[in-house]
Order: structure tokens, then C-alpha cells, then sequence
């Protein structure tokens, strides 16, 4: 089968997110980076932003003006700070192009829960309808032939990818549910600020956004749909020195009796097929950097009889499982690709 | 007041809670270090060890005889793997000797308990009722006059004064607490292995002892006794890529209802008058730098009204407080001393 | 055109070097790695030592037997500690496999220098002579066709390319060259050890094997060749507190007078149509985070009038373009295939 | 003997090298930091910039005003940006106070020499003569009775407390002489910028202001001195991912013969008696975690009969003996009290 080439732009690409889509689509083969745009440095080489791609991409950047990208892009992948794809989304579809969205913007169906969490006016109900959530292994079927996906936050992918098959095989109580989470600092971007401060970070770990952080309505919106019942969790993020990865432990109290190994076996016959999830064997846990720059999820598992609960651990690369290489798959289960596509990156280790 | 001066010797001197008792007591106006004891390395200099200490400390070490200890020394600090001090500990206290143990021997003072985690057979009952369990904060005035100490884990100081004054007011449910814990790599000690390989921990993160670490029975058994009844807990460890500092993320269930600033206003007034624990300001959470070369214990609050929990972070220097500070404050407090005396380290930031 | 499949035997595949092979590997068109070897752990699964590769790579360990390994394989990778070549290249030689060496021991022409520098005893002088030093950018010509490459160490790539079209041009003295090299730890292989304990090598740095590393006499035996004279040069070592990455500072004295600029045409001109350097504009140093992950190795320059010396900076990933990488790309050039081939690795930021 | 106390005065202590000096000063026994100030948050308590310090220090901080300086202090140390301290120190002499200078406005005895390398106007030629190279195991003694003591760089106290001893000998070539320094991230102070980003710095290393860097002319005006010739060197500072230590290595050529004992035994004549400078034994090099949080300058030897060189490595702690420490080993000369008095920090480790 020949495959013409899609062609991709990415607004947003002087900010980590927009270099792993570089790195990560460098591989695909059928789609080529055509158009890359930024608000604040359009008229410079992407090169000069980042030095790691001099020889590999030699586009400049361009202002963001949608009919200008429909000339050059098929597709759009939008790596923008919260509230730019609230506006940008529908300028971008009426001028008949595919979009995936990075951001937080189109992943609430309610506005007024976005509101609250992100601080800001939501996007129209209609665009937040559109938008299919792109949790692929779970909702992957739905994103094929649509024409905008958002792609799951990095801390909902690592949560749910852990928690979906027991909720939805009722083994654990929804109500029960606490998420502790494990971020690396790649995570808040590239803007500068005391918080990202190598030598305020380096040897120090925190919690931050204590029951504040605004994944979580975007976690309880899944949930809640899976249980089939209101889920409210308790959830914390904490920032850890290091680039890249997130693990999430998951704690639950567990619905009737069920062993580590059985919890095994869900998931394994849950995530069959699905190449991305990997589940560890019993009495082994997973660590962040065997998935480091891929797009795996692997996921161990400890029930303990003592306390009733199941603890879940459950490991991502926040940039590609957790942002850029979701959004690929996110890409080949809408254009109807090999969901793996292009994706075939073996964890870095060391 | 004149003080004579009190002779320490060290037991374990090559590991890394030897070299930081070393550090503190060099700062210390009561105390001397008279004698560092290897059972590998007797005969060569402590500075062969731990070129960081040339110059400073010139004491060779000696291999453990308590008669030729008691010829130098006053007390001994037991900084020894676990195993050692069950059987040691006795023949020190037979010479007369003050013990002051940092291995995890004394701490459970049912044998059978200490054999089913540390897989090892236990001290006798006679030595188990001896030792004081010395969390200064809360059980230091059992301290004084007494012989044998047995100093906290690291895991159970972070986890037990972020707590005890909830489950002692009956704030929280004993029965819903998590504790979520995250640790730098120098709790493993001075030992090799692959777990401790620098490029195994570097830019990674992982669980480890999943319902299974050797801490979890102390805490219950502090917190059983607090909350007057059996209470299990669901205890994590993380290894995370820092060399000191754990930070423990405590959950529990609010019995009532209490607002952040009352968990505030319970802990400050519990803490009153004990210099090492700072609770922090409503909406402010502590990071292990914070702390880090210190005898501070920081802790924070978040109460979640939408679930019904509070979130505590609590925060020390595993090797000051979690090990070698606090064993001094311990000595302190066995010897009258004022509780601070010697460890007016201040946080080294950054 | 259509290519076979060369099947790819990978001895040491337990180690970084080995590990590393197989990820870049994967992405390779023209060949499978069919057969992986180690001397310890035959009989197991390679995801048992590497669960990064669950799903990934699913053959056992074998045990090291060449006649066996010419039934599964077409050309073997050497990923060894020093002195396994020595033995084992000549008997896969024997059966007509390819040998492409990691180690160190087909490097040095003359055995007598091997012997004082690696304190082993060198290979036979015919297996010498018959291995082609594949430094690709300068030699990589000779290796078409050749049965044995022998693979350049991490510290000679960054050193020599760095430092050739200079030397080869005339524009430095080779008597005043000195190197200064900073390396992270993945350099140091996967056995234990104190000196790759993480909590020695965290927040430190430290100078190792201070005139006396084994990779001086090979940058020495290249330059020596290049100048067309003996060659000495001062070099130090530097263990960093990160896992991947080489920096080398090179400095020496101008003969004449050339100026940054100079330098940089200079070096364009000599890697024309290489595609893995990459020569910096004036006035930009590279970081190794910018190769991180790939085959790159990047250059910059700075000459300062006041001393008469120019100042080169040379970056690669020691796992990549001076390990794993650079003997895919010597593999390339054996074959006949495309410089590139398989390689195309996007440095993977941050 | 009884002290009065001093009363310390810290401008710029919203500064890591303010708070630095904090650190320090508690463990002095006469000398009491009074008064804070900060030219950008002054109304603001200390602990609020540095939560840290909660409970320890609770001064608010003061805008910064000589005359009411004068009325809380004796002694005023400034840690300040390049160009503050050239305008404000006649400003704190002039109401009788005392100054130690850690920025680089006093140590260049030329004018017109500061203007070039700091691109800034130069403190006055009278200021400039007043003040006092604070160097102190070589220029102590000329501090006592000084009022005001220009504290040396971070770079050239790590480099020539490892050069002067063998320059002063004549056994180097002084116009041989290369400095390759290893900085960690703290140096470059808490201002936020993409070049103390953490995900920019963790896991990379770099050259920065190659042959431009503002401590050259420093080193340079020192060497020279001790020279009797003008000194002109190579120097390159890099960047490598840890939050304190210098390593600095250094590189020239021996004239006449000595070996690496005989640069051992020459250092240790020219540093006996000197606490804080500490040479290591033949064959052992220092890293940085062995001074870390400490006031020594560890120093190891390597020569090289091979090339006639010498490798001379010398390491500090930038905050402390390249700043704060060496500030008050300053202080301590100028008052005439013991040159160790509140420095007998051991260093932490690991």
C-alpha cells in the first residue's frame, strides 16, 4: 500500500513539546514537518531556538495564520499554553484542516469545570463536543475519520492507562481512589522561572498544587463515565529532579478479593493487542527510565492483604507517551495507520 | 555550667550514618568522637575511608571488642546494618556503656514481628523492653537517665511526626491512612549493587519494597499505640535521583470536619517549644532542600473538602533527622542536655 | 534496491554497549539482531537483565560458542570488557563472520604499547594489522569490505574529530596539544562499584586515571600518524554527575595566525557531506545535550589572540557515536550501505 | 578572652550567596548577622525569599540606606551583581563601616581592565587602592586592620590557591599555564534565565564565555604579581548539572624536573599552618563532594614525565570557600581573631 505523505505543522515548536514532535515525526513514514509556527519568534530558523536540530530541520518559523497553514498542512498538532486552542481550533478546522490538540483546552466536556481549574474562558460547547479524548488504548476507535482530537494531559494518560480496567471491571471502589504522582521537571516547559531553577529543584523534591492541580477534573471526568457514578479523587503531583517521566502510584481498596496476579491477567487480557502497555510480572515494578523516550506504558502491580488496597504503578515518558508520541498514535488511529506507526522507539537505557 | 566532656565512639564508621555522625558531633561542645569501630576495615585510617574527613578526624579504625571501647568511650552510636546490634548491644551495656542504636534491632518490640520483616531473628525480650524508642518530639522525655536508645527509621520520624498529633486529637481515621514515600539514594548506605548504580538511578524513578519494606510494622506499631487500637497502613517507597532527603505524602480520611488551618493550629500547638519541627504557613507546602544538612522535620497541610481528606507533607534530611541528628538530639536527651544542643545546623540552600 | 537481511550477533549484551546496540539496531533497515551473547547469564531471558526491552526483544542469552553463532549470524558485535577480543575475534573470524570491536583491544598497532597501557597481553600482531580503526568520518573508507573494525573508544571520537583537520592542516602544534574530557557514568559500564555508586558520583566531580587513561595512547597513535610525527599529549578524564554524554576540551597553540572562523571553514570543508558533524556557528559552543541519544558528534571553536591557542569544544553521546552508533555506522560502511543508514536518530531534547 | 559581638550586616540576601553568608554566620561565635537588606523586597520578612531560614532568621528585609545601616552594624558584607558595590561601598566607608566585597567591582587594581571585562564603569582608582585582595592563605595578612577587603572570585580562588605555591617557585612556565574549571549551577546565583533552566542544564554539560569570562583578568593580575611578568592565560569555564563545587584543572609545563612528590611537599610547606587548604596524597585526586558545604581547597598533583607537565587539580565549594566562607576568613583576619574562628564546617557526605 502507497501512502501519500501527510503533511504537518506545529504551532508551538520553540517549546519542548513542539521539539519531541520533531524528534518523533523525523521517524514516521508518511507523514514530513512542513510548517513550523510560533507567536513570539516567527521570522527565525528553529535551529536557533534549538540547536539540537541544525542539520535535521531547516524550516523557519512563521507566524500562526490559518489560511497561510492550510497552503502548506494537512494536519496541525497545537503544543500551546493553555487557552491559545480554545480560539485557534475552529479557525484551523474551517480552513478544512485536521487538528490535535496538546493543551488542557479541549479535554473538559464542561466549561464551567474548565473554568474553574484552568482560570479561563473555555472553548464554545460545540468545539468541546467535537473534540474526541485521545486516550488511545482506550478511545482509539473513536478518533479514526474525526477531525479533532485532543490528547490526554501526561498526568491523566500514566492514571488512567493504571486505573481504567479495575474501574471498569468494578474491582476497585471509585471512592477510594488516591493518585500520587511523580513528575520530572520537562513537564512545566521551557519558560523560565524560579520553579524550574536548576539549583532550586537539583537535590530537593515537593509536592506542588496540592488537590489544585488542574488534571485532576480532567482524571475524574474519565473515571466518572468508566464507574458510571460521580468519582471524585484525592491527587497529588510532585515535581522530583529529573527530565523525563512521570510515575503515578495508584492506591485503591479492593472490591471483594483479588490477587496481584489476578489483577495481572485484567490487564493483560484489557490492553491485549495494544502495544503500548506493558504489564510487569508479579513481584516486579516498573521504573520510569525503562520507558524513557518511547511511547510504552508499562504498569506493575501489588495487592496487599493486610490493608484490602491494590497499589498500582504505573510509568510514562511525560513527552511522548504523556504528550508527543500520543498525539502520533492519536494521528494514526485518525488517518486509519498502524496505531504504532512511526512510533517504534525502544526506551533509552541508560 | 561546666560539662566534662562525653567520649563517643562509633560503631560502623565506614558507612555513610557513621561519617554523618562524625560530622554533626565535630560540632558538638559536650561530646568527643574517642573511637571509630569497622568490623572490615580495622587498622587503617578513618580518612582512607572518607578523604573528606582528612584533617579532621586522625582516629584509625579499630575492631569491635566492648572492653577495649570501654577504655575510650562513654557511649556508643551503633550505625550498623541489621543484625549487629541485637547481638552486640547487650555485651556494650554489660561495660557500662550508653547505647544509642540507629539499626532498626530495637525498634519492634515484639520479636516475632521483627522476625516475619527483617527475616533475621530478633533480640531478646529482655533487650526489646530496655530500649527506649527515641522520636525525640514525641517520646524524648522517656529518654532521659536511660542506658539503651533505639533510634527511629527515617521513613517512620518523616511519617510519624506528620501523624501523631491527628491520630492522637482523633482527627483522622487510623484505618484510611497512605503514606506515600520518597527517598533520597543515600538511605541505601555505602554498599554496591546494581540498585544503587548511578546510571540505573540517574533520570529515573521506581518503587521498591511494595507493601514489603521493614518500616512499615514500626510505624504501626507507634501509630497502634497512639490511636489506642491495631492500626495497618499502606506504606510506598520511592528511590528518587537525590542523594538526601525523603519527603513522605501522608492521606488519611478527616474524622469531622477540620480546615487546613486547624491542622495548622493542632500541629503547631502540639510542636509548641520543640525547635526541630517548623509547620509550615496555610497554602505552602516544604521541600527536602529545605531542610537538607539539618535536624528539621517541615511539615505542610492541605485539607480537600471535596474529598474528605487532608494531604500532610512532611519533610527531613534522612541522614540528620532520619538518622544521625536525631540520634544526637537523643543523646541530649539521655544526658540532660538542652535537646538542640550541637545541632544548630542551618539548612544549606541550595 | 533490495537488501538481505543481515542477521547480527551481539557478544556482551548485558552491558550499556550492548543494550545501546539493540535500541539503535531496531530502527535499522538492513538488519535483525538474531543471536544475543553474554558469559554469565545464558540461558535467560535478555529482558530479565533489561526489562526496557519487554516485548521488544525476545531471544535468551547464549552462551558464547562461534560455531554456533555462524548458524544464527552474518557479522558480530563485540561489546566486551578488555581482552575478550583479543581471544575471541580470531575464532569468529575462523568460521567467516564479520567482526565489528567495541573494546579496546584490536586499537593499538602495536601490542607492546597495548600491554603497558591495558596491563593485558595484546592481540596476535596478524589480528592487528587485519583490523581496520574505524574512526568513520576520516577512515571510514577503509573499512568497505574489511572482515574486522575495530571500533574507537568514547574519548578518542570526541578527541580526534575535534582535533584532525587542525592537525592535518598544519594550523596546530601537535606538542602543545592538551585534552580535557569530562564523560558521564554510562561510560563506566553496569558493574558495581564504588566509584559508579550514585551517591558518590551525585553532585560531584572528580578527576580519574590522571595520565594514565588507556585511550591516550590511541589518540596519540592517530594523531601521531596524521602529524606525520610523534605525538604526546597531555590528557585528563572527568567523571560528571550525569549518565550520558563526552565533552572534550581541546587546547593548543596556532601556528600562524587563524582566526574562529578560520577554524570553522576549515573543519566544514573536511567533514563536506558527513552527515553526524556538525560545526557550530561562531561564537556557539554545543552541549552534549544537544547529540543526546544520537549519532552526532558537535564542534565549536574559539581562538583567543591574547594566548596564540585555540580552544575546540567537541561533543558526542558516548553511547551512541562513541559506542553503539558509530559501529552501526561502521557496519554501514563495511556493507557498502549508506554512511546513514539506520541512524537517523533525532537528538532527544531535552 | 572575652568578644564583643559584631554586629554583620548582608546586602543582597535574597542572593544564594546571601544566604550563603547566613548559614555561616550562626555558627560564628562573634558575630551576629542584625540587619538584611535587598535593593527589590525590602518591607518583606527574610524567611518569605528563603523558607529555609523559617524560625532561624526572622529579620525582615531593609532597603539599603549606609546611614541606617550604620546604626545596626559594624560590618557590612556585599553580595551583590557586578556594578552595586563600586557606587555603594565609599557610601558604607564613609559612616565608619566595615565592607567585605564578594562581587568583582574591587579586585581589579586597573580600571580600565574591569571596563573591558565587565563592560561596566569602574569602581574609583582611590576605592580600588583601599581594598584588599582577600586571598587569604596568601594575602591574609594584609586584611588585618583593613576596613574594607575585596573577597576573590569563586573561579580564581579554586585556581590560585593551585597555581601560586608552584608559580612562586618557579617551577612552572607561567606562560604554559591552561585552566579547564567545572562549575556547579549556583554560581550563576538565583536570577532565573534559560541558562539555569533545569531540563536545560540536568543531563549536559557545557562551555560558556570561552576565553571571555570575567574572573580571567583576575587570575591574570595575581599570576603576574607572583610572576613578576605579565601572565596571560587560557582558561574555559564549564557548566556541568550539580548545584555546588569548582573543580578547576590546571595544566603547564614544569621547568627543570619535579616530580609529583616534590609538588606534593612544596604545597604542603607553603600551607602549613593553614587550615583550610588540604593536599592530597600522592595518587589520590580530590573531587568536590569532599569539601562540599565546607571552607576547604582540596588540591592533588599528577606529573607527567611524558610531556613534562603537571596536572594540578584543585577543588572548593563555590559558596563556601569560593564565597561566603573565604568572606568570613576575611572578616576573621581583619578583626585579628583566629583565621578559622566559625568556619569548622566538616564537609557533607555523601
Amino acid at each position: 500500500m502507497v501512502h501519500d505523505i501527510t503533511r504537518a505543522a506545529i504551532v508551538g515548536a520553540t517549546g519542548y513539546g513542539g521539539a519531541e514532535l520533531i524528534r518523533l515525526l523525523q521517524a514516521h513514514p508518511h507523514t514530513e514537518v512542513t510548517c513550523v509556527l510560533s507567536s513570539s519568534s516567527s521570522g527565525t530558523p528553529l535551529s536557533g531556538s534549538f540547536p539540537h536540530l541544525t542539520n535535521i530541520v531547516e524550516l523557519e518559523l512563521e507566524a500562526i495564520e490559518p489560511a497561510a497553514v492550510k497552503e502548506k498542512a494537512d494536519v496541525v498538532f497545537l503544543a500551546t499554553p493553555a487557552g491559545v486552542s480554545a480560539e485557534l481550533t475552529p479557525r484551523l478546522l474551517e480552513q478544512g484542516l485536521k487538528v490535535i490538540d496538546l493543551s488542557g483546552d479541549l479535554r473538559l466536556k464542561d466549561g464551567a469545570v474548565y473554568e474553574k481549574w484552568y482560570k479561563r474562558s473555555p472553548a464554545s460547547d460545540d468545539m468541546l463536543e467535537q473534540a474526541v479524548y485521545g486516550l488511545s488504548e482506550v478511545y482509539g476507535e473513536k478518533a479514526a475519520g474525526h477531525s479533532v482530537i485532543s490528547n490526554p494531559g501526561c498526568f491523566p494518560t500514566a492514571t488512567l492507562l493504571g486505573l481504567i480496567p479495575a474501574v471498569r471491571a468494578g474491582w476497585i471502589d471509585p471512592s477510594s481512589i488516591i493518585i500520587d504522582a511523580k513528575t520530572g521537571v520537562s513537564g512545566a516547559g521551557r519558560g523560565i522561572g524560579l520553579g524550574t531553577h536548576y539549583s532550586e529543584i537539583n537535590e530537593s523534591v515537593k509536592a506542588y498544587k496540592v488537590n489544585a492541580h488542574q488534571h485532576i477534573p480532567e482524571i475524574e471526568q474519565v473515571l466518572g463515565a468508566e464507574a458510571g457514578q460521580e468519582v471524585i479523587v484525592t491527587f497529588t503531583s510532585h515535581l522530583i529532579p529529573m527530565t523525563r517521566g512521570i510515575l503515578s502510584t495508584l492506591y485503591a481498596k479492593i472490591n471483594g478479593a483479588h490477587g496481584t496476579q489476578e489483577f495481572i491477567d485484567l490487564y493483560r487480557n484489557f490492553y491485549a493487542g495494544r502495544p503500548f502497555v506493558r504489564i510487569r510480572e508479579n513481584g516486579i515494578m516498573p521504573a520510569t527510565k525503562e520507558v524513557s523516550g518511547s511511547n510504552y506504558c508499562d504498569i506493575g502491580f501489588s495487592v496487599d492483604e493486610r490493608t484490602g488496597r491494590v497499589t498500582i504503578v504505573s510509568v510514562i515518558d511525560n513527552m511522548v507517551k504523556g504528550a508527543a508520541g500520543q498525539a502520533i498514535q492519536n494521528l494514526n488511529l485518525m488517518m486509519g495507520w498502524e496505531e504504532s506507526t512511526g512510533l517504534h522507539f525502544v526506551p533509552m537505557y541508560p
